[in-house]
């Protein structure tokens, strides 16, 4: 698609909400609002069974996590889903300020020009650009596109920046917004604006650049999404056909849905001296010599928001785990008129669970059932309950989100007890996630076994070539693509064949192939 | 100025850097990029009294803070300037939950009608825009704006959020970065882009409102700017002409830099109901009546770091009020060659400062006497210098930024005389930058007395009849405006004359006018 031609199609589809299709030149802004609005209503959550799709958007209106804004394929994400993002970049700033990487903030516009330095870089992202072409009132001499990623951008610091070996390994972050076009936009996996982090960093030799994309997909990217998350992801490597744009190598952190669809999760990229040559970022080394640097780029976004949903929730709307919820405990004293014991021992309760992030819901206006429902929607990992007859017992009654499992507690071992449950919480909705992406697994020798395997979802690891145009045909007829070669897969000898095309392979690991978001 | 009008001036001048301007269309990306380097290149430290406006550029290049970008008006916040801006965002974000304010975030992109619905709010912000007109290599049916601010889409989302009375009053908080198109850019003063928060809250009552744009400014903002920044803000009320775009009132912090000209540093509007009646954002009330809200949006942005640098910084370069530096205690080993010993110490001595943000500057290429040069000018707080001589006495020497005193410390009291010397710090920088303001401070009776006052620097206080015109006239005269009417001035009585126009003034207090920024 040629970038920026002015040409207007009439016809251009465009998906405002995730299920519909409308035509864009039909609907002015009034209506698309309407439409969004009426979209956007809170309703009842369809089962899984019944329409994934429809379950994971109707999970995000009744958790209040998110919603279509009337502005094309953006998102508004509420508090909630808000705080849920702060956790996340809290946690990542941390494991990254702790391998020393520091934060800094660049433009958000890009001259056109930049763009082009590195051909397959602008050929990757040209078709996804917004492009600012007045500014101050008068029409710009060169247009500026609003930064779908910031390696260009980025770079041409690194070249002013970087002077000697003394400077390497350099490596920057930034948190920022970033702005690629969607025709089809999904809440939180794909909309035309979402947040991230970027980072980038410059070494001296390819090896090491090699080594540093890998550290933070493993130390990092790999670490978060399971550790806190509690969404286990294999890492691997990309196909030259799903690669980023101007990279040498990608490596990404994948993860499977409970629809059995693959999630790219997180990538780091190395791009080897390609950027460098085009931006001319290098350095005086030790021997004297004047050296173009490798380099990296990797990133996460509020796409994890989305890959979160997937994996834990249920029919019964959002769950999550203990780590990455913003409110662990919410305690419910149950009063039909403002009791002021009730209301004081749950206060005292709430200070007694000093550490956990604690809400009290005292609204009067609604009756304890309404609140256990909605933030049971809400995803929050323990409830407690709290009434009259448990004061008398000086017990509350806990209920587990993941389970629904209920018991009663004395007061005094609360705090032990919630502490418990939220670290069992944490594994066991790591393992469960884990055993079902396991037990989806399956290898494929045959086209026969592969598209079978592929029609029951999740991971099918067959031989491939890794030729692009058979990758094409591959999609074409199953829909699939690869998503990675597993690092931890083993080697395989003898004769190793493309499960499409035939053709011998000289990859000895297999690939996994999945149908994907 | 009309927005988006297509007409291209080749003689639009543009300001890349502070003190230049050149013509835009004689300049490619390539020559800018090169004047832009040229600029950014780090110098000696021009003298305050030679040339504020060098001596502000000189010292953000020093302190390795910012740089201007190669893309018009824009700004790169490089590492140190950036962990000031986190630090500011860590503190403010912290006292805005402490009054339950939560943070969410809307898209970056307004429709162009939507800006439009408040008519006052078009006009002042339409000469600043910049306008996506292409979006997915498609021409876009109606042009998007990039956020100067975002009252208009995020009200559209308050009115479908906000029902009923039990939801106000109801407060959101945004950081985001916004684009204001700048032809005379400063770095962190006035760049076309910049970071912010942008609060907005909905009320049920116009006093309501007022009482909560009030809170804002007391309780968040001045406050964080003289306890944190020490930065003395006076707080008042804007004039007619100088209120916010769309503003029924706009409240404001203002600090007075060493030259004498006065910075806004942040700003609270009471918007009364002129957005809500546009957006249609309105709740039933507990009478059954469908009403309006009442709003206030208010903000502070990384301008607060431009006000930070003229506060408190010497010809030597930056100096950091300790609560805001991003490393408050760098510790020198002076070594010839790496003795084993001497970095021992200072690493057990950088354990024994836990809690304070310490940095031991290790590098074996550079001389002490360059590193205490370097971290002089980046304003470093406290300077730890430890030697085999200190090591002997079993001492190390202190050195305080802002005074240059000296003086050596045995080594177990370190501790505890570091924080006192950063307590002591952060006060005096305080109480040096009251003085400084509270003896510039005049008042003029007459024209005459008003001129030669202004002339002088620091603030006039002077009444005023109020009207835009008159202010214009005054502007256009002595180059100075109308800053606030000080909440805490006293009231007089008797006839009050306009001190420009001669007319009666219905105000009690006088107007502070100044130079400003």
């Amino acid at each position: 698609m040629k970038k920026n031609d002015g040409g207007i199609d009439k016809k251009d589809k465009i998906g405002l909400t995730d299920g519909s299709v409308v035509e864009a030149s039909s609907l002015t802004i009034d209506e698309l609002k309407r439409k969004t609005e009426k979209e956007n209503v809170v309703k009842t959550i369809t089962k899984r069974s019944d329409d994934y799709s429809q379950w994971y958007q109707d999970v995000i209106a009744n958790a209040d996590l998110a919603e279509h804004s009337v502005v094309r394929g953006c998102m508004v994400i509420k508090p909630y889903g808000y705080a849920i993002w702060e956790k996340i970049v809290a946690i990542v700033d941390s494991m990254l300020k702790g391998m020393g990487v520091k934060n800094a903030y660049f433009p958000i516009f890009i001259p056109e020009s930049f763009l082009k330095r590195e051909a397959e870089h602008v050929k990757g992202f040209s078709p996804e650009l917004a492009v600012v072409t007045h500014g101050g009132g008068k029409e710009l001499e060169e247009p500026l596109v609003v930064r779908p990623t910031s390696e260009t951008i980025i770079y041409e610091s690194f070249s002013r920046w970087i002077r000697s070996y003394r400077d390497l390994p350099f490596v920057i972050n930034q948190w920022a917004n970033v702005v690629r076009w969607e025709m089809r936009p999904r809440l939180f996996l794909r909309t035309s604006e979402f947040l991230w982090q970027e980072g980038h960093s410059a070494h001296a030799s390819l090896r090491e650049a090699e080594e540093y994309a890998l550290k933070i997909l493993n130390e990092v990217y790999a670490r978060f999404a399971q550790d806190y998350l509690a969404m286990p992801v294999y890492t691997g490597q990309k196909s030259e056909g799903e690669k980023f744009a101007g990279a040498f190598r990608t490596f990404c952190i994948e993860a499977l849905m409970q629809d059995g669809k693959s999630l790219q999760a997180g990538t780091s990229h190395n791009l080897s001296d390609n950027f460098s040559k085009s931006f001319d970022v290098n350095f005086l080394d030790q021997d004297g010599q004047r050296k173009n640097v490798f380099q990296t780029s990797w990133g996460v976004s509020t796409r994890l928001i989305g890959g979160l949903i997937m994996t834990h929730s249920d029919d019964k709307g959002l769950v999550l785990p203990p780590k990455i919820a913003p409110v662990q405990v919410v305690i419910i004293p149950i009063i039909k008129v403002q009791d002021g014991a009730v209301i004081s021992a749950a206060k005292a309760l709430a200070k007694q669970l000093v550490g956990l992030s604690v809400e009290i819901d005292l609204r009067d206006y609604l009756r304890p059932g309404e609140k256990y429902y909605e933030w049971e929607k809400k995803g929050v990992p323990v409830r407690i309950e709290i009434g009259p007859k448990d004061l008398e017992k000086n017990a509350v009654v806990l209920v587990r989100r993941d389970t629904g499992a209920k018991e009663s507690c004395s007061i005094d071992q609360v705090k032990k007890r919630v502490e418990e449950i939220l670290q069992d919480m944490q594994s066991s909705l790591f393992a469960a996630a884990l055993k079902r992406r396991d037990e989806s697994n399956k290898f494929a020798d045959s086209w026969q076994e592969f598209e079978h395997a592929l029609r029951q979802g999740g991971y099918v690891f067959a031989h491939w070539c890794g030729d692009e145009g058979c990758e094409s045909d591959i999609k074409q007829k199953t829909k699939a693509v690869s998503r990675f070669m597993p690092f931890d897969a083993k080697e395989e000898q003898g004769d190793r064949h493309c499960i499409n095309c035939g053709k011998k392979t000289a990859y000895k690991k297999r690939w996994a192939f999945a149908l994907a978001y």
